[in-house]
């Protein structure tokens, strides 16, 4: 069974494997005439390179995008738009060792046991590195809405367990793991340390904040909004957990607390999370989702090899001790993705709404 | 945009309104020569009823399924099978009051403003009544999985703030709160007294777990099983977060901690919840969901009319205290849907795998 | 796999067996403020009821139409519109003797080898009757195309091999064969009233136009608006053709001949048939259907039962002598579902490309 | 709207310009554990390259195809298959003369009024030469259905207004022109000469025949298979008509002739063309496709511009005279597209329906 696309009317289908020759992404039904080159693209790409923080290995990869069809004179056509990465400097040889090892928390053995088969080298299709396709699509996401005034803010909210006391936005682009708290920073910077002197990684948890989405996006009762957002961060691989608004602190919370008061300068408390009943209310829409620890670590592990008899492994390599701040880039191009495809889908509404 | 349809190879359409003549659900794609009668969706549906437990309302609401196609002496023939549940004794006159007011917490003022026009008699399709439809479709999709070995069992994790401390799943049917807990079972009822004397209501957290799910189900990279369980649950309108597995506490956990060993004989732990990399591993899956109060209380609230002005609105009725248990049959409705639908979807590959 | 469900963003959902309790039809993501009620859809329910023709059987089946969802105070809401008209006077009894046989020209035989199950009376989930769940899902679409100023047109253009020498529209309400040309329409009762002698039975063709249709409507490269149109009319089992335009004398033709000249004032031909490129180009959409001969004749016939002995079969009852012209609302409609899903589809693109 | 991906279970979505960097494809859905590798797309492909008949234009493109993903070690992995041509050789510069001009018959006009852009050199996104990402597409399903002892056989029905007296497979691949009665070839061969000397061109019919189909594919009653298989192939832009089975003819047909005879030993003729009530029924499918003649011809003929000023046009350049032969293996590749999905949609139902 296909699973490799998401969206109605924003379609995004990515594709390619780890140590292949190239990932890539095609976007259809992004609308025409908008302005769109490479440039804008390589922008979102390079927020999600490596060696930009502790947190992630000090690999040069530089990704370079392709467009290779869609546009004409620099703005979209409304045709499909497909875009391409080479691989380039991929050792496959290191993945020899383990190829016939499934590595503890990876789909290696789920992925054997579905399909029979696997690319076996760094991941194959399962790997982090597909989600390169998806900032790219993203980016394009990010120029249909930013038409109508949405803009994405996401930022690490907890790392390792430490968690930001106070949320100063303007922070998060003054230090390199994207936390609006500078207090925190320090913190996290030593946890991941430690982490990695001990072959170990670590966790935590990305907030994302849409601001100027306008009211009336989402379509009840399955395609609910925060339906659509849900499934699209959690079919993020390192993702375990997302809440809307107040979250799972709403469970704990009385109705006359957790209901937000209406007036007509607009809501007063935003429990909901700029959603009611899987619709956009106008208000700001505020999402958490919570990141595992990196599955690849030195510290020796137990394991099973493919023909199911105990065996050791321990990853060396040069990988990422934390997803974040590396994964936040993909959480907004998700993000994007789903709020273009309800834009989108609103527009058919609009017509006949007031 | 519609949005009333989930599932790609089993695949469900709501319809209806909360006062309107009936509420119903097609099911399409679903196997043939399955034995089913009314029976066996009416017991599913009995547990979603009012009054069993002091949660719920003590309003008497009998709803009857009737099969109206797809099966044929007994067991379904492949074809759409349509249900019908008709709405009866509904007092529509009760919302002529709120009719232009927007209930906090409720979809009422993203309804008018996404369609500009609503059925403000009981929430209209944003009721939850609704769910009803889905508990029928998911005592079909339950058959199918039941088929092969798959049983669903989901229960009270927290209500109002009071915690189960240990799971006992034989005394989840001992107590009408389906607590695993009977120690907890006491203070969740004094909790509900309370909430109600005030006029208040309370949340909670429902835990679901899947047991004899096979290896395999679940499509990398969009349509991943967590994705798509989180969508199915992220739908009810209740619900404001979806963990898998150690879920939110995965991001302070170190990876050699978090990583699950495998052993010859499985996993030796489970804070995967299941699923590795968006496909089950062949453990349990393990899934929480945050549930928020419900938002029609009498307590007074601020809000705004239809045109705008400032109102207060104090919600008169026989409205449940809390959704917890009565939306426990409806998180095993949507889990059970999803898995019929990525079992379906990896019968194809089955074929072709070993 | 689920296939009763058409269209991307106008949803049509039909279910229901010849003698089940019911059949019905769900439609999804009709805009929401279209004035409907169910007078709208009875009359054209009410087109293909038997009866009105020498072409159809004398009995009398008066199809209600009951809406049971979507729609408030007349008006549509943007929730899903279920529809259900119930089955009466259904004599099941007539098909205990063709129950372990497979009658020529039915899905009898392909229906058992699918699903291994059929609910044989009276074609179960292939008879015609399903369609009339199509021309009330249609009847809603008509009205959405209807706003914008298309109007569709649908007629005999052949019977029993007497075609029309010339259209003239005014006269299709003339005759109750549709047929306009009324020269033609004494030679086609000859043929229907020898047809019914012999207990044997006739096909023909339906010409359908669609005047006013604005251009931009379909989506290259797969869903262009003729594949979708020709993928609708294919699907009613009467139909064994579909072309569009010049349509198969295209093929004789040469581009200097075939190709529509193009003028400030408009095309001066239309052998396109108003699509180019699967994009309508703002003329009339001109389009034909081959239906074949009605299936149950009451000639004996060859054929083998169930357990694949040979036998013979007469069909005795009121079958009808010629789909026509009781299938043609049942072409308008699927060609309104068709045309509303791409109207509502360009109105994306239309915020875009101007 | 996106419209650029088709199937389900076997889905494919293409992207590509005529002048752009290169056109391509991805297959998301083929089955693991299949064997793949590039010369068994390129052989498909190479049946589709120009000057191989007199039908079609001169020039040297060699069309070389790149696997990029989802095969290891040549098999399949069930990861999405992304295969890439790479564009050269294209003269842009050609197109200047006629960028603010619509060539009559092509989508120039209806993508200008559609999105308000297009991109001009070749006919850009509604270019014949999307039709070679098809073709591999195509070749992929061909590998999928050959297992199940599926063979899909197409060739020259017509042409011209030539018509094949008799059928003779084996004589198909001993002309260029992919005609089974090598005493039409010549006649063929002189029309397109003396079209060519003309600066016109020509169309004919397809005809296409499938052997060893197992009954029970197609899912009633939207996605029947004669309804996807009329949707794929009307989305072939050179398409204007399919039917199916003795097609338009049955329509002439009495009940007792059209009716297929059902003997134990199968079906006594075939006017259903395997497939009834949109199930295939285990005997050959077969399908006739009206071809128009190629819109690009020396001939002068009237148009407008842009601008909506009138102007004539004569194309220039080293265009085909006639789509058959080189059409075929794209015929060929939408039907192994529509089989492939509806076989893998039948394993689902095939657990069941013994």
């Amino acid at each position: 069974m296909s699973g490799n696309t998401t969206g109605t009317l924003f379609r995004v289908t990515t594709w390619g494997e780890s140590h292949g020759k190239a990932i890539g992404v095609v976007v259809d039904g992004c609308p025409p005439n908008i302005p769109l080159s490479e440039s804008d693209i390589q922008e979102e790409l390079n927020r999600r390179r490596p060696g930009l923080s502790q947190a992630s290995s000090p690999r040069k990869e530089e990704d370079m995008i392709e467009i290779l069809s869609g546009t004409f004179e620099r703005k979209t056509t409304g045709t499909p738009i497909s875009m391409i990465i080479k691989n380039r400097d991929t050792k496959s040889g290191d993945y020899d060792q383990i190829k016939d090892l499934f590595r503890p928390g990876h789909g290696d053995i789920t992925y054997f046991k579905k399909y029979g088969i696997r690319d076996y080298r760094g991941g194959g299709r399962a790997s982090g590195r597909e989600t390169a396709a998806r900032v790219a699509a993203g980016a394009i996401a990010g120029k249909v809405i930013a038409l109508e005034g949405i803009e994405i803010i996401a930022y690490t909210r907890e790392l390792g367990g430490i968690t930001t006391e106070q949320i100063t936005l303007a922070d998060i682009d003054k230090n390199n793991l994207l936390c609006p708290d500078m207090n925190a920073v320090g913190r996290m910077e030593d946890k991941l340390e430690e982490a990695k002197k001990t072959g170990d990684s670590l966790g935590g948890i990305v907030e994302i904040l849409v601001k100027g989405c306008p009211p009336g996006l989402g379509e009840p009762v399955f395609d609910k909004i925060d339906a659509d957002l849900a499934k699209a961060l959690m079919s993020i691989g390192t993702v375990k957990g997302v809440e809307i608004g107040a979250g799972f602190e709403a469970a704990r919370m009385s109705g006359s607390v957790c209901n937000d008061p209406i007036t007509p300068e607009g809501f007063e408390t935003n429990n909901a999370g700029g959603i009611l009943a899987g619709i956009t209310n106008g208000d700001e829409i505020v999402i958490r989702v919570a990141c595992k620890p990196i599955p690849s670590i030195e510290k020796e592990q137990q394991t099973i090899d493919i023909h199911g008899r105990p065996a050791t492994i321990s990853i060396k390599g040069r990988h990422d001790v934390c997803v974040i701040p590396r994964i936040i880039p993909v959480c907004k191009a998700m993000v994007s993705i789903v709020l273009a495809d309800h834009l989108l889908g609103q527009k058919v509404n609009c017509r006949y709404s007031t």
